[in-house]
């Protein structure tokens, strides 16, 4: 049965898809929603060592400070979720992995989106091939996992995929 | 520092305001980004007892299906996040709380989003006036705290305010 029709195609850019849509819901009534078509996207949780996590420093125009996180990005057309981690972990870091498994999917904002993150985690490092866009003002912050509850509970790190990825394996 | 000027006001709309915007970053490169501004949301981790949590099943037509979720919601004008968190509580599951405490606040989307929930937890529950409006599709479904983790691992929980107030209270 199809659930909705699109009511007003507003905005198609690099990143979202945002349309004004008409659904209906479980039990019959209708309602007008904007709702966000996103690209899947693919992170991944980075180890130097058994101790050490390669975290980047980012700063993000949306919300107009730097924020410490993993590396991710959108997959591109024809990629997998996890080639799409493993590209950006070179591109972000200049690291490839020999080692990479997937920790867990989620949605970053069901209220209005359906974007979905896939983030893995990566062992084995060895050095490959940085590659920044001009618009990516990225640095890497090796990190010691004996810190990283503490940075959570003073408030440094407050980025979704990140909280989301260390509480996999961090507990 | 002004930091960016807006390029395109392309859509602003009840949850999302979506502009394309101008920035000037670290360093001084300028780049053209599309920016959703989104309203700060309140959201509630609420304990029935010691050993069970209140979740709630939600059909969240973004993504078009039902998530096993958190109370949560926007925060009105004048509100503060403390008070969206007990209106949205008393709303979607019909309890009050007589003790709510600040758990997190964090960041759901910053790629395109500056979207900030700040997340609470809520014990010493007592019946109140449940209000869903006719577009929300809500049930609650008391869950014990010793099947989370099992209902994370199997991807039962996928809502990233979700996992990330579990991760505050569940380790």
């Amino acid at each position: 049965m199809k659930r909705f029709s699109v009511k007003r195609d507003i905005y198609k850019g690099r990143v979202v898809h945002l349309r004004l849509e008409e659904h209906t819901l479980p039990g019959g009534h209708k309602g007008i929603f904007e709702v966000l078509h996103h690209r899947h996207a693919g992170a991944v949780l980075p180890f130097l060592d058994a101790k050490t996590l390669l975290l980047i420093r980012q700063y993000r125009p949306a919300v107009g400070r730097y924020f410490l996180e993993i590396p991710a990005g959108l997959i591109d057309p024809g990629e997998s979720p996890l080639q799409c981690a493993r590209r950006e972990l070179e591109e972000e870091t200049g690291y490839k992995a020999k080692n990479v498994k997937k920790l867990i999917s989620y949605y970053t904002s069901i209220g209005c989106m359906n974007e979905k993150i896939t983030i893995y985690k990566a062992t084995q490092l060895h050095p490959g091939l940085k590659a920044h866009e001009a618009t990516e003002v990225i640095e890497t912050i090796p990190t010691p996992l004996s810190q990283v509850k503490q940075l959570i509970q003073r408030g440094k790190i407050q980025d979704s995929k990140t909280l989301i990825a260390l509480q996999t394996i961090l507990y």
